[in-house]
């Protein structure tokens, strides 16, 4: 029934067939999208990676067992067609590129059968999630997925070309390494001839590329594959892909230098958005100040005013404490819904919640000059005209506000201005706002372990000025670290490095390491410092996030070949899965049962 | 004492300064090879990756600040310097390719320090592996491995430049996969919301690749990381990169033809070698019966002879019963070595024991016509001659004979022709031999498991007419596979994929599978063949390999940024290691003490 290709070949893809191919004689091979039987003809939709062509047969040309093997083909059958490019019968059909032509079928070839699949191979269809990703081989058929794996290869290929110009070099480091978590658990594995002893998969090159920086490459790059045993959310998965660089004899500016260019190369490229360069720059603290995160959406305003001198004796003890207690008292304005419904601003209030506010405040100045707020009996006349006033707001707006500690008064203004932006439509997708964050804080404060961690990691550099602080007030030391972020998206990040080693055991004593774990994890690691390290700094993009937002899905499985889900299973392979005994024997590994059940 | 960059900028790098730039100022940064006080003069040589200046100070114009920062210079500081190229003053350094120029220095930054590193940075510099590798990061600072990454990473290139324009597809495949363990051992990854369970780290891309044709991607490739538990060879390494490749809608000749094309565009581009195409061919029983090997060196003659027929009724024992057991008696000429001192052909005697021959008879043609061999006396006068001429041996020729099973004379012989070839200097390095071995046997008999095994892997294609022999006589199936072989050595290797799930089965029962364990193994797997699947075959090069034979190393480790030793640690990091208990008990297991000892 199935037949071999017995030295035939494809001459061209099915979706590069055109006009100025007829006459010609093709053959193609691809998967039959549908057939169709309409009596003494017979229409073949035949696709590949190009796109899909049509073929026919017609009774009277055809041989009687080439017809009829022909009305025996069922979707997602693989043939190959040889046959003569025709200007299509019926006419032009102008939803294919190659609609304005058809193979007149002369010979057929049946390469695979193919039962009915689980799923139409089709964009439009609607499937769940779990039969998809069973199925991901057939799901991976549809032309969206083909096509975003097809931009994933042209980003990897775009990248490397801008950087091999660059002089950086591509080098591999290793995957099976020593165990230094510090921030995501990493995952291990066991070694066979050191029983009792184990590898770790790396969360990324970082100690590696700093290395090769001392071994004097001088710009490394390489695009793989990292790993963090981390609970999965929606846009996370175990194992990930990295671009990561890093740079020699080099400052902020010049790894920012290089990498807008590279942006601004790539998605030219890849992506046909102009990018006006340079890019913008906010220190992570006016960031905060004016949109309340790290990953401000630059594509709208709707900044963030803080009141806290116009409200810190406004009588209204709620705002006067938070002003008192060290917090402030800050608000947005929604420009023209001051009507929003009760219901609607109730929901804001829900949401402000969320991100652990203890409520929200809100003042609608109305169109005919009143003002209506749950606060107002709280406040004089002129102390809500002095905060409109403040906050920019005119007839027909909406401020809301929030009292509290600073870090809970930018993250619940910093998401309902988000919230508020997609509601009035100011996320335009055909805006693409690029901005730089930089000057981070060093250390952030982990109430549930008692210490301090390090915001991008503890090889970041500090600034020379506050390294005075490092000991005394560690909240107070800025980094030499950046983030590059998209339309509220963080899609890189990096910093320059530490490469003295007595800053570098400063830091990890800032951590609360002490010097024996230090020199247990990364004794190594400092020891090459003192070998003459030049001044380095580098950065690392989520390759996932990044070809996610140049292909516009919504999720990183869409843009990875094989994803896993949630639970960090594979439902095409069943990965994880139990191991033969004599495996786990040769490990000398046993796996505790009582703390499974 | 060390001092930041400040915004000081490279200009260009230490080993790009020629005459050309003569009268300009530059800034330079990098190591300090050496620095040599002469009194009133101060010599740096500064080396960077690619290549070393001299940069001079003299007492007279520097500022004695920076003359007395120069004095206190060591080997392997890290400088940046700025000055003025001036034409070398104590003429010109015919061995440096910057020789012509020095640098005249008005400032300098010492930007690290360096203690006295434990062997110096130069490649003629005899140190033990041991401490190279533990201090990994300073013996990457010598121009060799320099040289050899850098030839890394331009052969990768090339490679991807070349399968891009072929229409091939860069796709990332996952690197936690299941377990499917067939041939070397897995390297196992214990998952922490699954207790109990394990991903495998892949032994290749294998099944995904597959199934990336299924999907419809028609042409694939990966630069990628793959890992193998098994006890380390010398040229072995527990992960190592593969070029691997696959194509939908091929035949044998397909496959062959794109890769040949590509190493003939890789091999031009990377190391200057130019490639007569199309490379020569020989089946796998071709290339036993004349060269004892799968991996023939085809760099020189010194064929293998079958005598059976000479000798089957000869009288002497040893042969006659070679040949009657199913047996041969073959051998090789060893041309004008007639008059090899008996010691040195005791020694090779004892090679071919190594390779399990009992013995090694020879017998040697003398100038002056008469015979030496320990044989003689067990053969007839015209039995010698008779062997002689079936050998093509002349006066002054030394027959190297074997006789016994096949697969025992086969590699023995092959061995000893590589031996000859070699002290005849017939292996010349400047040779590049290129061949393609096909026909491979399917399977061969595992002694051991007292099984049959699959000679490339489960999922090769056998060839048409001996699907009839899989279950009656397996050892007389051949299969579509091929390997491309350089100067004696497998630099790849690839076949044609079974693609219907009922010949796929077939091969799992004849490798012993029941029908059970396939399916638990494998069932995703050939499930997928039943939803239409394309003709399939690829192939995939060992990277690290390739890119020794390209650099002329001997070993693989001379060609990995961060290689393993033979126990599979690292001397640099210490991995694998002792992880933390909480590690442990997060994936619900423990260390088998009472093995362990």
């Amino acid at each position: 029934m199935e037949e071999a290709l017995s030295g035939v070949k494809r001459t061209l893809y099915c979706g590069e067939l055109r006009e100025e191919h007829i006459g010609q004689r093709v053959t193609i091979m691809g998967w039959v999208q549908k057939q169709r039987n309409k009596g003494s003809l017979i229409f073949l939709d035949i696709r590949d990676r190009k796109g899909v062509v049509q073929a026919v047969l017609s009774q009277d040309q055809a041989t009687e067992e080439t017809f009829e093997k022909a009305s025996r083909i069922r979707s997602e059958y693989v043939v190959a067609v040889t046959g003569i490019v025709k200007a299509r019968d019926g006419g032009v059909n102008e939803k294919l590129a190659t609609g304005g032509v058809e193979v007149e079928v002369q010979e057929l070839k049946i390469l695979s059968q193919a039962k009915t699949p689980p799923f139409q191979i089709l964009d439009e269809v609607e499937v769940r999630d779990e039969l998809r990703l069973k199925y991901r081989y057939l799901d991976l058929r549809r032309p969206r997925l083909q096509k975003n794996l097809l931009l994933r290869h042209q980003v990897a290929q775009s990248i490397r070309n801008f950087l091999n110009q660059e002089n950086f070099l591509e080098i591999e480091t290793p995957m099976l390494i020593k165990s230094t978590p510090e921030g995501a658990r990493d995952y291990l594995v066991p070694s066979r001839v050191h029983p009792g002893e184990f590898y770790a998969l790396p969360q990324s090159p970082q100690m590696y590329k700093q290395l090769l920086m001392i071994s004097g490459f001088d710009r490394y790059y390489q695009i793989v594959r990292c790993f963090r045993d981390e609970d999965l959310r929606a846009d996370r998965q175990p194992e990930f892909t990295q671009v990561d660089m890093e740079m020699s004899f080099v400052e902020e500016d010049d790894v920012m230098d290089v990498n807008e260019r590279m942006l601004a190369h790539v998605f030219r490229e890849s992506a046909g958005w102009e990018i006006q360069l340079p890019l913008p720059r906010i220190t992570w603290q006016e960031a905060m100040d004016r949109f309340g995160s790290d990953k401000p959406d630059m594509r709208f305003g709707m900044e963030i005013t803080d009141i806290s001198e116009v409200v810190s004796h406004c009588g209204f003890q709620v705002f006067e404490s938070a002003v008192a207690d060290g917090g402030s008292v800050r608000g947005i304005t929604a420009p023209g819904c001051a009507g929003m419904p009760r219901k609607q601003i109730d929901a804001l209030g829900e949401i402000a919640k969320l991100f652990k506010a203890k409520g929200l405040a809100w003042i609608a100045f109305l169109e005919d000059g009143s003002v209506k707020s749950p606060i107002a009996k709280f406040l004089t006349d002129e102390t809500v005209a002095a905060i409109g006033s403040a906050m920019g707001a005119k007839k027909g707006d909406l401020c809301l506000l929030c009292a509290d500690r600073n870090p809970v008064v930018w993250s619940v203004l910093g998401n309902l201005r988000l919230e508020m932006g997609r509601r009035l439509g100011l996320t335009d997708p055909e805006k693409h706002a690029f901005v730089w964050v930089t000057d981070f804080p060093m250390f952030e404060y982990n109430e549930e372990e008692g210490r301090y961690t390090a915001m991008h990691h503890p090889f970041t550099m500090p600034r020379e000025e506050d390294l005075v602080y490092l000991e005394s007030a560690p909240h107070k030391v800025r980094a030499k670290a950046y983030d590059i972020v998209l339309n509220g998206v963080e899609i890189g990040g990096g910093s320059i490095r530490i490469h003295q080693r007595d800053v570098q055991e400063r830091i990890f004593k800032a951590l609360g390491f002490t010097m024996e774990e230090a020199a247990n994890r990364f004794g190594f690691f400092m020891e090459a410092f003192t070998y003459g390290a030049p001044p380095h700094g580098g950065l690392a993009y989520g390759f996932d996030r990044l070809i996610m937002l140049m292909s516009g899905e919504d999720s990183i499985r869409d843009v990875i070949a094989f994803p896993k889900v949630k639970d960090a299973s594979c439902l095409m392979s069943g990965a994880p899965d139990k191991v033969d005994v004599q495996q786990l024997d040769e490990l000398h590994l046993a796996i505790e049962q009582e703390k499974t059940e």
